[in-house]
């Protein structure tokens, strides 16, 4: 059975020598107060509830799955409601949340600092809390006062679970053609019909009532995208005191078989003229979603930031544990048989392939969410601009690129386990199955990728991506007279100034054909991803550089020189394809194929 | 569910107009008579076999698994054995085997195109066949005459099934350090004890008997891998007229629980003095299984191929069904609310990687495999020593470049299905999980790639890879006044002038330290590959531009030009990474991890 400990000496490293987080907070007024001690304790806790409550059930929650016991209900594995009522015990939900509905107030990067946590701990478990804080920051954002009153202190308090309610049968991608209906009551609510499918922690015995945020079209609402409204439909009607009343009929049909995340209930879901709420404006449904959308895309980014930490622990432990062969330059453990397998190159480039990608999504997603936390509550507005700028631009790549290098990981940890790497016990191949959902859930990584390519970055004329590059400038002169820097800036500049090559070159041809941005897209989100990456490793690299005389800080060194040799390398490969153009993808006609 | 059928365009393309095999077999006298509608009608006959009998049962063979029922016995999921019955009762077992035997005495390559169909069908059952078969080679190859006419008859009629049992819990790929132990009787029996595991086929109730071809030690015999032999150990020890009596105690203890290939046992099993009779010289154990593992190795490659076939072939039939979105360029369905998905660059990106992996991969393997063909049984010895030159090379990249490529594919073709490809019921999660395993079993990927380099590359000065250059300059040479073809040459050229100078660099620091070996051999295995496939596509190019009014070669010229602009550039990331040295992967103390 797979272990986790919380790596709390990374974390700090990231939050407090790389983001030096607490002298950003002393810029927000909301966090000033908030000092690394209490920082470090809060984690702390969290670390321990993430490793002793909800890891030890993760893998008899793969192995029994949810269970539909017929007429809508479901049940979770064994011990989830158990250790769920801990959470809410504990205070968990309300880490992030609003001080006015209950919650603690505390930044938002703490919030993602814990689901790192929980996800190496228990990816399925997680996905119950975490729908239902995307839940709470869409009601948060676009709720009129009376469904924040209702709603926030129970999505706060974690006695109430959400859900977003997007895709349809017959449309995932594509929300345009969704055909969910809510008719008008007149009385200020809406029946809601459809069916929803892929519904995440859709129905479950975890909590008292689930609010979930349906999609749906009202009577003539133009079509497309622009038809499309949200609103909230709970499972049992709750009073204007908030206690659930009569059952609405918006109801599980049945749960998907899936590759992974067993212990998570992905639902259909029926709803039969379930009653609704609007919420925000009418035909606004999507850019309401949309808060919960992002929200959920760097909660992708968390999973898999946390799937592949664990990951890399087990293959690690394992590594210096199991001996096979001898190390090429003769043995270096003359009492065993053989030598532990970390003395060979490909089982070291295995681990230090997914230490470079661990440590690197990391800082970046951490300082992604400090990012948050300045769009969201900083004095200065244009603090608040640049830092939504950022985040916009680069949400993307924490979905995409950190869940690719997971994938990517989570195979390489197995692949070190040999033989038993495949076999259910070890737990390593359900990391890899529950890994592979991210590619594809909260928009699939090409989805992605257009809306980096075509909406992030050509849409404004590089404007956010410049912004991005701006700080990596400013860094590069900051350390250009550091002689030991200069193995690290060279490439950082040389895959900056490809970037900047390679986006023209593409928003040129976007000119003439549409089909360049599209046949480009995905080869291009991972060279700006090693961009990201390249840029945080050279930071980190600096701080080692500093550090020398400990441990700690070689380490960091070394895989900051394994990140540059052997992983930035693969964007020669990804930029000759990026740049081969639409024709060679586009020329055959569909029935050749 | 997913469906399946045979690619016999393909297939027959790849023999007829690729490989020409018509012309190859009239210099193996051997085969000389064999014409092109006997190997099409065989193989027909094949397609149905693998299409209607065993394909329905891959899903649920799959959900069901096999049963440790107790006591040693184990049974496969429903329909397996009947399935088995009629492929015995069909003949197919003995195709390529060994008139003597009863056998038909097919080329390998006949058996191998009929093996891609098989495991695009249902590889879990292919396996119980597969390994029957790889028995059946390393007997023939170094059994007495006595054991091959007791044992070969009943493995070629398929009324016996075959096991390798080389794994022990302490010991995969590092089989120098095996503790199984074999005592003489004294009658020229061995009494055989130990531990084997991960035993694939290892128990089941398709056959009336198991032929375990067991490593062992034999007393006093020299440690390391030059101090086990290889013993026959019959499941029920047979009389000399055939007939299975006793039992003999090698038994099943218990089955592993997988990540794919659920519907073939994977068993533990005890050798608690069980009886077993030497197979070829004492302590040259591994030189005898080599046949047997050489032979699964080029199995691992039919069954990536396989895989990767049927993984392409659904992933195609969704693609152009489902309708997400509308075309870059505009509506192609105004009937529909949406396009077919095939519109979407990144979707053909991944209908087109798998082509051209799955097509490249099969004219590669089923052209190795002529070449086994000409090794056994060409009358030349110069053309058999070629031959066994270009085997012996290439046998690493079919098992590691084609499973690997497999793992990508199959990957591609989930991603194409959006979220349904997560949901087992539509079956394409299966194929992932399957093609997982190949990247394993039968030695690592890292382990062919040192296979590779070391053993096959530098061992002999590059001798055998010049053989392999040799024929790509015969083919350029051919070609060079062609002026269509000069697209493809180029890059044929040019990546063998990379390999040729990788080779180069990486043997010449390889003097020095043997790590700089061990450290590029997985990229470098990768860019060899490449240059296989490169070549395959060049000539499979020139056929194609020889036929351009058709549409099935409009299809593989395209599929040439996706391959060369969107495939081979990834080489420039992995030339890279081999070129980056030991010392990055080497440096760090294991202890610092």
């Amino acid at each position: 059975m797979p272990s986790y400990t919380a790596p709390m000496r990374d974390i700090q490293f990231v939050l407090h020598e790389l983001l030096k987080v607490e002298d950003a907070l002393k810029e927000i007024p909301a966090h000033a107060e908030l000092d690394a001690d209490t920082l470090n304790s809060v984690l702390e806790e969290g670390a321990r509830f993430a490793s002793e409550v909800i890891q030890p059930l993760n893998q008899s929650g793969d192995e029994e799955g949810c269970t539909y016991v017929g007429d809508g209900v479901v049940h979770a594995p064994k011990g989830f409601k158990e250790a769920y009522a801990q959470y809410v015990e504990g205070g968990w939900p309300a880490l992030s949340c609003d001080t006015e509905y209950g919650g603690q107030g505390l930044p938002h990067f703490v919030n993602n600092a814990f689901y790192e946590m929980l996800n190496s701990a228990n990816q399925a478990w997680t996905m119950y809390p975490g729908l239902t804080h995307g839940a709470y920051e869409a009601l948060h954002a676009h709720g009129t006062p009376q469904q924040k009153q209702l709603y926030l202190p129970k999505l706060t308090s974690g006695e109430w679970t959400g859900t977003m309610c997007l895709t349809e049968p017959h449309c995932g991608s594509d929300l345009g053609i969704l055909k969910a209906k809510a008719e008008p009551v007149g009385d200020g609510s809406y029946l809601i019909s459809g069916t929803k499918i892929f519904i995440s922690s859709g129905e479950h015995d975890l909590a008292e009532n689930i609010i979930h945020l349906v999609l749906a079209r009202l009577p003539g609402a133009p079509e497309g995208t622009k038809g499309i409204s949200l609103f909230i439909v709970p499972k049992f009607l709750p009073d204007a005191s908030g206690k659930p009343g009569e059952r609405n009929p918006v109801k599980c049909g049945s749960i998907e078989h899936k590759m992974g995340i067993h212990g998570n209930a992905t639902c259909v879901i029926n709803l039969d003229g379930a009653k609704g709420w609007l919420v925000g404006e009418e035909n606004r449904g999507l850019n309401a979603m949309f808060v919960m959308m992002n929200g959920a895309r760097l909660g992708v980014g968390m999973q898999s930031l946390g799937l592949a930490e664990v990951a890399l622990q087990n293959s690690l432990i394992y590594a210096k544990d199991r001996v096979q062969f001898r190390a090429a330059k003769g043995p270096v453990n003359r009492d065993k048989p053989a030598d532990p397998i970390i003395v060979h190159a490909d089982v070291r480039r295995m681990l230090f392939t997914q230490k470079a990608y661990v440590e690197a999504g990391r800082a970046f997603s951490y300082w992604l969410a400090l990012n948050i936390d300045k769009e969201l509550s900083h004095p200065d507005e244009a603090v608040r601009k640049e830092s939504a700028d950022l985040v916009a631009l680069l949400t993307p790549i924490v979905k995409a690129f950190v869940s690719d290098n997971t994938f990517e990981c989570t195979n390489h940890a197995l692949q070190c386990f040999g033989g038993h790497g495949f076999i259910k016990e070890w737990g390593m191949e359900q990391f890899v199955r529950d890994a592979r959902i991210n590619l594809i859930y909260e928009g699939t990584n090409a989805i992605q990728s257009l809306d980096l390519l075509a909406r992030k970055v050509l849409a404004d004329g590089g404007a956010k991506l410049k912004k991005f590059g701006k700080l990596i400038q400013a860094f590069v002169v900051e350390n250009q007279g550091h002689a030991g820097m200069q193995e690290f800036l060279e490439p950082l500049m040389d895959i900056g100034d490809k970037v900047n090559k390679l986006t023209g070159e593409i928003g040129a041809k976007a000119q003439q054909n549409q089909e360049e941005v599209t046949a480009a897209a995905v080869p291009y989100l991972r060279v700006v991803g090693h961009l990201v990456y390249s840029y945080f490793w050279a930071q980190m690299a600096r701080i080692a550089l500093d550090n020398q005389g400990d441990d700690f800080y070689k380490a960091k060194l070394a895989t900051a020189r394994f990140y540059f040799a052997k992983l930035l390398p693969e964007t020669a490969g990804y930029i000759r394809q990026a740049r081969a153009g639409s024709e060679v993808v586009m020329g055959l006609p569909a029935e050749l194929f």
